[in-house]
Order: structure tokens, then sequence, then C-alpha cells
């Protein structure tokens, strides 16, 4: 088997596995309880919560939630909208936003908030410029992805995020990470919210985070007392545990990753482009090498999926509302502790 | 370690941590890719969903999605009534509802709903004919929980359901059925919305479900294309498998479970009451075997927990907001499988 989907999710690497199962055979306690079983498991929980915020290079600014994946913290920023503020406003998305956000959109629209969607430039890019053109004061959140997850391109939300906040300073900011945390490196300091997924990374699914700017008012999107009462129902232990192995497994090098990930790309494309002359690369300037976008001129994707699918080869098409005939397969190398 | 706490949350079974291993290790695809490894995935999603809506005896009027856990559940059946319909009308809650519901109501309040809270009446009953009282025509939604967590006090909430829906076919029926799931009998068919969790069954943290009856309007509390639009975000497939082997393994012994763990409560209540006479027991006519409340007068509740703590004996006091005085242990027996 060649599992080239690492975009839609990776496999579980052997240490995160063996945390897992670790906590769920010797730390069965639940995190909100007062006795020791109970605190053992508090004790899980923000070991990771610190690992992971400094791993971002955020424990000094930010807070860190733990969700159950990044559709859960990307919505709950989008509905935060609904509550913690009674203005309507408007919100700039990029037009490529993950389907989380996209499809809570007309939400917002009927509960008064404008929509303003941007698609990118010529060339796949989101210039800081073209944001703050659609930005004005009555802005109250810009949400902008890092890096897309059917093609790959990288926006710059750093320089977006400080472009943005010269001029309208109360603008909230938030970025969808899930493809670029642990990745892509990036200063994530301006940003005030930032979601991050455990299963992009070797984690496991139904793991992630939503992070925050320290003063930023979050409302909770499942009701309960934990994680502050930002956050309800009992964390999810192992599955935190194992995000938190992830993430630690990562930390430090995402350089490394990167240079290695992106030679093992252009010698995939050198080979495959000279078997295959017609396929055409979807490329932006600023693009993660861990995701390669494909078309085949007069193949339906479908089709492409399943004749690869019979070799053992598995890529994806782009999401449903994405053109038929393009092709996603993210290159990644797995790490040395693979097994 | 003698734990006795499990109605906060309970150890994972072994055949549930082989399962959740297992599919770690063999199963990493994303249920929604269209590979073999996505379908794969998508295969062990639909063998739980079916296999707990059967357990559940909803398999034909049911539908099921999958949640991060019980509080998810519960929000998004509140958080529903913001969404699916434009009047404002009201919601009749007990008063002693989960956490994750009472911290949602008074956004609901501010939405305009009105709330309508009911106590227990003597002897922790609530009668159909309590709820029926306070319920109209402008009532949208009661939500009762089917054992309250904290005091073990069973709500017959299938006679709740009758009674109201004779006269108000339109009400909307919601329980959470967390700590009942799996452990007490119940008809669910009348029901409305009914929320579980897994790691109240010996299932992992992090899964649970949300069960609606087929021609019920739900409204997304995560935004993306998972769970036919209800429910966005990647499925967390090895908690969810975990979860439906917790569920297999409990199928058809639930009349066995109860009858022993009512003689294990009745054995524990009956030496203890020999030592310490003083203890009282917070009991109704109709209590679930798996929940035991005591209260020790003139001790408070902390310094009980840590004495018992130290001596490697662990239970609860009841949540925040209920008497210091009152403690809670959750009496059970290890199933048989126990390793």
């Amino acid at each position: 088997m060649i599992y080239l989907d690492f975009a839609a999710t990776t496999p579980v690497s052997v240490p995160v596995r063996e945390k897992i199962t670790a906590v769920l055979t010797e730390h069965s306690g639940n995190p909100s309880s007062p006795h020791r079983p109970g605190i053992e498991a508090a004790k899980i929980v923000e070991t990771a919560r610190l690992d992971i915020l400094r791993a971002a290079g955020l424990e000094n600014s930010h807070r860190l939630i733990f969700t159950s994946g990044g559709s859960e913290g990307n919505s709950q920023v989008l509905m935060n909208l609904l509550t913690v503020e009674k203005r309507a406003g408007n919100i700039v998305v990029s037009a490529v936003e993950h389907n989380s956000v996209r499809s809570l959109l007309p939400r917002l629209e009927r509960a008064g908030i404008e929509v303003r969607v941007l698609p990118p430039g010529p060339g796949g890019t989101l210039t800081p410029e073209a944001v703050l053109a659609r930005t004005d004061s009555e802005t109250r959140l810009v949400s902008i992805m890092a890096v897309n997850n059917e093609t790959g391109f990288i926006f710059d939300i750093a320089a977006i995020a400080g472009v943005l906040k010269k001029q309208f300073p109360r603008v909230r900011i938030h970025s969808d990470f899930v493809q670029g945390f642990m990745k892509i490196p990036a200063t994530l300091r301006e940003l005030d919210f930032i979601t991050v997924a455990a299963h992009k990374i070797y984690g496991p699914k139904g793991t992630g985070a939503l992070i925050f700017q320290n003063n930023r008012l979050v409302s909770p999107l499942i009701g309960g007392s934990q994680e502050g009462g930002l956050r309800g129902g009992t964390q999810n232990v192992p599955g935190i545990a194992g995000f938190g192995e992830a993430v630690r497994l990562l930390a430090g090098k995402i350089e490394e990753n990167l240079a290695q990930v992106s030679r093992l790309r252009a010698a995939f494309l050198k080979e495959m482009l000279k078997h295959l002359p017609l396929v055409q690369v979807v490329e932006s300037k600023n693009n993660s090498p861990y995701i390669l976008g494909l078309t085949v001129p007069g193949i339906k994707s479908e089709v492409v999926i399943r004749m690869l699918s019979e070799k053992g080869i598995f890529i994806s098409a782009g999401s449903a509302c994405s053109t038929k005939s393009r092709l996603r397969g993210s290159a990644t190398t797995p790490p040395k502790y693979w097994g």
C-alpha cells in the first residue's frame, strides 16, 4: 500500500499509539475528579497543553483549550461572533476555507453579519493588501487558513495579521492552521485564534485544540465547566496524551522535515512528469511541500483515484465542492520512529 | 486501589482497549476518503453506529450521529432551538440536569426563550403530571435526564414522554441518558433526542452519540459535511470502534448486571451502616443501583474524600454546585471480561 493522502489524515505513529494505549491502561481517571486518579489524568492533560503551546511558541501569549478536532475549533471561533458581542458587523474569509468554516457562514449571515468572501488572486496568493482592502472598522473577524488543504497554497497569515492590526487594532484574526501545524514554520503570535488538529501530524483522530490570545473573549460551543468553562465535556485524556506526544516528536524538526519533504516532492514530480508529461501541477509561489495538487486533463478524478486505488495507491480528489478534475496527493516522509 | 467513581468515568475494559489499539494500528484512513483505507474506516464507523442503535432498540425509528461525548450531544440539542425555528417559546428542564445543559440555559434566555426549571418533588421524583403542569403549547423542548448523575434518581422519561406527547404532540423531548445507557432498561422510542457517552460504560473518553427520531430537524453544532452534515469533523474512528465494542459487550446483559449491582449495593450498604450508623443514604423510590448517594452529617465532603483517598478509596462529592456535604460513590461490578 502506498498511502499518499496525509492531508486527509495521517496514520498514528508507534510512540503515539503506545502513549494512547498506556493511558487507556493506566490512567482512566476523570481530570475533573479531585482524587488521585483524577489528578493523574489532569496532569496528563496539562502536560500536553503546555507542550503544544510551547511547540507553537505561544506559551507566554496564548491559552489553549482542547477540542475534538479542527472543525470544532473553527466552528467555535465563528459561532463566537454570535455570543460575545451584540453588533452585527462583518467577517472576511478566504474563498478556499475548510468546509467547517464555509458551512457555517450562512448562519452568520442569517444573524445579520455580513460575510465577505475573498478569492485568492493570480497564482493562488492572498496578499495582506488584498485582505486589507476588504476589511473596515466594522470587521469583527478575519478568518484565513495558513495552508490550503487541497492545494497546499500557503497564505502568509503573519504578514496579513501585521498589516491588518496596524490599521484596525480591534479586528480579530483567526487562522485554520490544521495543515500547517508542526509542518510549516510560522509566527503565530499576532493571531487571535488558531485551530489545530492531532490527526494530521501522526496523532489520533478526535483531538485538536483552539489556541487564543490571553485576553480574548471566548464563548463555549459545548456547555460545561471543563477547560475553564470554555469547552465542556470530559477531556479525551488518551487522545490528548497522544496529541501531546505527536507534537513532542515533531518539535524542533519542522525545518529538517520540510527540507526532506521538499526533496521528496521534487524527486517525485521530476520522475512523474518524465512518464506523464500531460499532468499539470497546481502550484503557487509559496506552496507547502506536504501537499501536491495535480490535474490530469481529460480524465475525471474519480477514474484516476479508482485506477490508482486498484494498484494500492491512495490519493484524494479535492473536497466535493472543488473542480472534479483536480487531484490531491500529499507526499510526506514517514518519521524515523515509524514502525 | 478501590475506585468507586464510575459515574464520573469508568476504566476502559480490555476488549475495548484492544479494539482501539487495533484500529489505531491497522485502520488509519479517513472515513470520508473514497479509497480503500477510507472505506475501511467508514465501515468501522457504520458498524458501531448500527450496533449502538440496535442495543438501544432504536434501529428502525431513530438515527445516530457520533459526537465527542454527552456534553456535546446535550449542547447540540439545546442550541438546536436557536436555529431550527424562529419562534421563541419555552423550554422545560429539570433543576438537576447535567452542567452541560444548565450552563447553556442563560444563552437560550438571552435569545428570548423562556426557561422553566422544574425541581424534583418529594422523594426525588419527577412525575409526568408535574412536567405536564409546566408544559404548554409554546413549549418547544422538554429536557429531562433519565438517571441523575449525582444521586442516581431515575426519572421515568418514557412515561413523561407518553403523557406529554398525548397532550402536546409537537413538543420535542430530550433525555440525557448518559448515566442510564446500557445500565438501566428503558423504552426510548418516544424520545425525540437522546444523548449517550462511551466513557461511562467502559468505553473511551472523547466519544458519544446524539440519537434522534428519523424526521427530526437537527442543526449542526460543528460545521462540516461529516455525519450527513449534522456533525462536522473527521470521525474519531478508534474511539467510535471502542464505543461500539463497549456497547456490544453489555448488550443483552443489562438486566443481569442490574441485579448483580443491586445485590452489591445492598450488601455494601448493610455492612457500612453496621459500622457507620450516622451515614445517611440519599435515595428515591426509583434509584439506579449504579450510583449511591451518601451524606455524613457534620463532616465536609472534601474531608471524607481526602481521608478515603489516602487509603486508596476514590469517591466523588457532587458537582461544584451541589451541597458540600453530599458524597457520591458509584458502585458497580467489573464485567466478567475485566482484566
